[in-house]
């Protein structure tokens, strides 16, 4: 069974090089077996041109250390294991530095919902993080970039917010499965170049009606979706 | 002859893929027989990859019910259908999610007649719709979308101004044919990047001289064209 | 000798689709044979798919009236040949709605020389030409663009600033050869996208110093040139 | 020996028009062989289309002149041989006109560091030099080129910032080797795009903390990395 996740969390690493969300090697997917209590994840500054599925590393959900893979984990791990432990119902989690989500996250500002694209994923702003302190910054980095994130999801549904911009450094999203992650990392990306081609032409652009976010967040998704083909 | 439009139809939703203008599966188009009263539309939420003239869906232009097809219409096909009833010049609509169009529809402002290809198409400013209210969204939302498209041509030639930008939505743009209508939204993705490049330069950019878009509408349409090869 | 300028101005043309200058049917390159007093120009509205050097047209310096060919001449012919008759040292010309360069010519600003690869091809800033009257623009149009052009000139040298943004219009580019003009026009296209990214920085970026600008230039053209491989 | 140099001093070249950094012949690759104290060069103006390992210059490192190849070597030769006289540590430099760094020197504005792989790469905000004087014009212009950025990294590290933007001019980068120069070309012209988008966001952006830089910088340089795979 791991090594069909494996496969899919190598599969999902590529497409994000594909997408073109992810330069160098910036950039890592990774998915989590709660059953199991694993997490399988790319290894760290590996090229993605010769990237395998038997080179994903899997490390332990409670304890953080490989239990498989002769490589080390993403430098990124500790933040990828505090969203799966916080966050019970996600599956799969993507990281990249893609230039749109990046600037946002720069620039340290939300994404508001200015289109329906946007609220067809996302039922509201896109939340950013505030800045880590310095003592957060010099020990357990990585593990507090994971903290921050869900200090800002306290009042917010993950699943219905499936993504964040960590102030200085970059987006994370995440979804039901690693796939859905990825998807969600493409809308990401494509509604924050929108929101920056939007507000330059008008500076003062604002969140669409609360009707307009809700109608079609939920004509996609929850009990009364009417958005594509049903599935028997 | 229906197999024909179907073949039409799924061709132009591919060509919008090819010319980027739609991304995941966020647009659609249609053509309308007005003959036989039935409008050829794509499926809701179908990947693009692997798309076929025969999973076109067939609706009634009068009941908006589908006559032929197995799968469902594009969940914007009640606009297409209002679209069809208010402007009996157009033969097909090209609905997209298109970049530089949704940013200016998200900006909610009309994209001025800047250049001399916008003269070339489209005779004026590309006008953008009210927001909808709370009860047009609650109920037959997508109907509505089309109402307000039309609202806002009531003074406006459809013929001669063929694309319209939804608020917080995106844009439409429709032809005499479905090609028409794909053709279109080329040149309204283009002249919209334009006019976002010019803003960038000159924020109090006006509009060309009446004189300037009367003639380049003028010599490629109507009885005096001189632009292109004649037709015998 | 017609049958190698043909071909040659064919190429041309799809080097300019090629290069992205191009979008539909929007650009022409031309060149002139000044021994036969002829210009060799793209039909007017012609796809560029297909396009083949047999189908290029050959009109009469003097008279702009069509010699050779089965295909009307580009509706901008009248303009080429005002440039031909007003600038004897230049042997071909390209005219495109590139996306950078229209948007400057849109936004009516010339273009500042602002860094070491304008100054190599432009000694000086592109500039931009005044708008057409309305009875300019009311009969004898196309020529009349070329005559404002023209008038722009009257204390610049066409040879050492080969290009010109027509407001409200587009950029024309020209060389001693159509491939020179070709050639021209790509380096316009990417000296007006640079100067849009650095406006973005810094609204007030002013020109480089004189003898920045009279440094590049003069050392790719005139006697003490030494930049590129001596030709022997 | 020099054949093996020639041939990655070709590659690096290509790399950099792979990598969409050179457009023309607008950009050079060196590197320097200590030893026998002579630099290899790209030739003046070549074409890259065809460009081959043999046609390298080699340049003495003392005299700047050339040693070996039957083609001159390109014009920014004097500015290679100031930086690897100045900067004993670096092996290779590569030189480009790309379009965001270049709008950045244009614009005469340090990038700041903004985002973590910014800090992955350069321990602080990447420098843009002064603009050169008319004399510094006038003669020994290329040399003088070298001069100022030498002089710009007086109080800098070379090593721990292998980059700077030349006022109206472009961006220089380095590296221990030529390869090393070409990753951080590709680096620095996506942390200034991503610069540019971000100011397009939040004018008044501010550089991340020092914690975060130096956090950043540091697990990927020096003597307690833990990014990647260790070296055995």
């Amino acid at each position: 069974m791991l090594e069909q996740l494996k496969q899919r969390v190598c599969e999902a690493n590529l497409m994000l090089v594909k997408k073109r969300l992810v330069v160098l090697t910036w950039g890592n997917a990774s998915a989590v077996d709660r059953e199991h209590r694993v997490v399988v994840i790319k290894p760290s500054g590996l090229s993605y041109e010769a990237m395998k599925p038997e080179q994903m590393v899997v490390v332990s959900l409670d304890t953080g250390r490989v239990v498989e893979g002769g490589l080390g984990p993403s430098s990124d791990t500790p933040t990828h294991i505090e969203l799966y432990k916080s966050f019970p119902g996600i599956g799969g989690i993507a990281h990249t530095h893609s230039l749109y989500a990046t600037a946002w996250a720069q620039g340290k500002r939300e994404i508001l919902p200015l289109e329906t694209t946007h609220a067809d994923h996302f039922h509201g702003a896109i939340p950013c993080t505030r800045e880590l302190r310095k003592k957060e910054i010099a020990s357990d980095y990585e593990r507090n970039t994971g903290r921050v994130i869900v200090e800002r999801f306290r009042t917010l549904n993950p699943l219905e917010l499936p993504a964040v911009l960590v102030a200085s450094h970059g987006p994370f999203t995440w979804g039901t499965t690693v796939e859905e992650a990825v998807e969600n990392a493409v809308v990401r990306e494509r509604v924050a170049r929108m929101a920056t081609e939007t507000l330059s032409l008008n500076r003062s652009a604002k969140s669409m009606s609360r009707a307009l976010l809700d109608k079609h967040f939920l004509r996609k998704h929850g009990k009364n979706t009417y958005y594509g083909q049903m599935k028997n």
